[in-house]
């Protein structure tokens, strides 16, 4: 065995304390309980393994712990974050979430995939490689921010203000998993998003459904509203302008999805469905998934909810709808367009408020450095390497990747069933290994290559 | 002043102290609450007036109370019901809801307008009338049943069994009441009423809303079947057939309603609204109001409801819609039709539950006995009378009235803010008298008619 992979193997417990003191430290920015003390936990880590560590504040803020190893070249920057989503519904956790557990080879706690376990694994390469090698190949800097799972709200600003001093060369994303045939997945990229709360006042208050002959509700203006945000037939979205500014695949992103496996039986399985939106199969489907902006109704609400009947013409209806946006569609554009399209549509008191925003990113796929973080983690791990131009979720990169100026590809310890946001969240402790390892090993040819 | 109005004045306090027992009662249909206790309460409070009582009973179903005084000739029938709904938000009573309380000579209770100050108005006008004049001018019998509050679930299977036991001439039906121009309003119909629970499963699971770009999610499905109910701009129901059966007014009842003040801007100001249904104005919405049937939804639910936001694809939702309709629609046919739409219109997952279902029913609206009656309110009170051919709402008239073929009319103790249904339910204690005197008027007249 590689005297790395030996020393990791040996040390596998003591990196294991590590992310078991992590884990049992609350950080649910949502409710903002541990958020504090996390982020002076990881500090600690990060100082304790012999980094420089900066904790950037900003009002009202989550604090952003800069971590940086010494190294010779170029930098390589991490991105994760130590902030998790809520542990609730608690009942149904098998151990309760901030006691991380170990069952069968595997690491029961919230935050164990998303993303305390990737953070972790990270640190863990860099200490076997100064143990190991005597010192780094190249400079390491991990960026470590405590309201992802909240939108990232702080994030473009402390970025904006901190941009000299997070100057990377290239850098590694939060997330990636193995997936049900154990392949290793890749984005080299994310969609945007933009979240809409929609609400509607139809009347002075709740009335008797009987004045339904004279009267419109809440309930039903709402309906009519959503339903011609999209074409049941085709699946597009009908608000004027919304794909103007879509920037169509480039022949290599193209390319790149046209080698992906796509399990479209497996899926439909999965999910519980018998058809794809607008009967798409195959290539038109995946080209879907990966290339056009969405748009999904996420809530819904209006009137009497319980047993039974009540007859009502509700006052006010709510709704939450969601657009997966790609490059180059802009979240405050995309909100002025579907109040102007509400408008049009004969609903012009449809309040829309922007709850969320975040711009879609794509690094080149044929970048070298994306090229090498596929390769390696094939080397590293033996397994099949899927590279995708983007991912069809969401997350903070284009802030990171327009003010930085930097390839970001995101590659992780995480796998199929790992159950992040969900209660039982875990990981497998031999992905772990095996990712720690793949992250030594993407340093040191990090350090090799140049492009 | 007439000696039975003098009675009727000195006896207040005793008719308002059986009022005030039957309040304390709570008689909640929805849970059963006290619904036993409260029948067997009415049967005391008749008996003790004279009546020969019997208390019907069927499996599951709450007592049906009959109570016959007699007297020579036809039998006046009143329609009234014991149970009230239930009495929360608790926090917003200024006195407890089954404490009756007078305030600013106003009774508040739950159930004082809906429908037990109705009752007791009727029974203490049996009592002046036996006590001022020896016996009553006709026979009476009340029939009062438990269930109205939910859709009088066993209410036709009791006529239909009992209908020799329950023979009479005429009905005075529940309720009525007096408008903010302090008119009284008499009604000589009800609309029928198909209140449908839908609900439609379209994932195996919730999935996370970036899968929105190929799986169609069940809000979405819902806004579009919903959506294809009724035109946005004319109001008109889309469902194939659904106004097939709709039987048009006869001259009379259009006559009937073109005599009725329609205050639109009045209206508009109560609700709250700038226009009516497709923009209808006078004749045209009051025509809607009285002779066409509506679709409302009632209620929606689905995915991510609280607060901030959630991106996920919701497994399911649900919505309620009532239809209120005229004569002859029938409430098991238009379920069907809108379960055979769904399925045209590409929903045919969508499972449509029919929650309660009543038929509409009209009396003529020149029967000597609505006229009557109608003659009879305004002499004994003053008052301008509306004779609408029918309520926009809805009642278990249409069993009672087509099984024992009699003429049914509405007239009531409450007034336009008596907040039945809602906190603080209350009556005005002088339409209570009033309504005491006419009700002891109309036996007098309805003895001395014939037609």
């Amino acid at each position: 065995m590689d005297p790395l992979q030996a020393h990791i193997r040996q040390h596998l417990e003591t990196y294991l304390e590590d992310l078991k003191r992590l884990l049992r430290q609350p950080s649910v920015a949502a409710t903002g309980e541990g958020v504090e003390a996390c982020a002076a936990l990881v500090a600690e880590l990060f100082a304790q393994a012999g980094a420089q560590v900066e904790v950037l504040r900003a009002p009202g803020a989550a604090p952003l712990v800069v971590a940086d190893f010494p190294g010779p070249g170029r930098t390589l920057l991490f991105y994760d974050h130590y902030d998790v989503q809520p542990p609730d519904p608690l009942e149904e956790w098998v151990t309760p979430p901030f006691e991380p557990t170990v069952r069968d080879g595997k690491l029961y706690a919230r935050g164990a995939a998303d993303n305390k376990g990737d953070l972790v694994s990270r640190l863990a390469a860099v200490r076997a490689l100064v143990a190991v090698r005597g010192g780094l190949p190249c400079r390491v800097r991990f960026l470590v921010e405590g309201e992802e799972e909240i939108g990232s709200v702080h994030f473009e600003r402390y970025v904006r203000e901190h941009r000299d001093h997070l100057a990377a060369d290239a850098c590694i994303w939060e997330f990636g998993a193995r997936d049900m045939k154990e392949r290793l997945h890749l984005s080299a990229g994310v969609k945007g998003i933009c979240y809409l709360e929609l609400a509607i006042e139809a009347t002075s208050r709740d009335l008797h459904s009987s004045l339904g002959a004279i009267v419109e509700g809440a309930a039903m203006k709402m309906v009519w509203a959503l339903a011609s945000l999209k074409d049941p037939q085709t699946g597009r979205v009908r608000v004027p302008g919304f794909y103007d500014r879509v920037r169509p695949p480039s022949p290599q992103e193209l390319e790149a999805v046209r080698r992906l496996p796509f399990e479209e039986e497996d899926l439909k399985r999965l999910y519980g469905v018998e058809r794809f939106i607008a009967g798409k199969t195959g290539a038109d489907a995946q080209y879907d998934l990966y290339f056009m902006p969405t748009c999904t109704v996420c809530g819904l609400e209006s009137g009497y909810r319980g047993p039974g009947s009540k007859t009502v013409l509700p006052r006010r209806a709510r709704a939450k709808v969601d657009f997966r946006m790609v490059p180059d569609q802009d979240p405050e554009e995309i909100a002025r367009l579907v109040q102007e399209h509400f408008a049009a549509q004969g609903f012009p008191e449809m309040q829309v408020q922007l709850l969320g925003g975040e711009r879609a990113y794509r690094s080149p796929i044929d970048h070298p450095f994306v090229q090498l973080a596929a390769r390696v983690a094939g080397e590293a791990t033996g397994r099949q390497v899927l590279l995708q131009p983007t991912s069809a979720g969401t997350g903070p990169m284009y802030p990171l990747g327009t003010t930085l100026g930097i390839p970001i590809v995101s590659l992780g310890t995480s796998y199929w069933d790992a159950r992040g946001h969900s209660p039982n969240e875990h990981i497998r402790l031999s992905d772990w290994e095996e990712t720690i390892g793949l992250m030594a090993r993407l340093l040191e040819r990090f350090g090799e290559e140049a492009w």
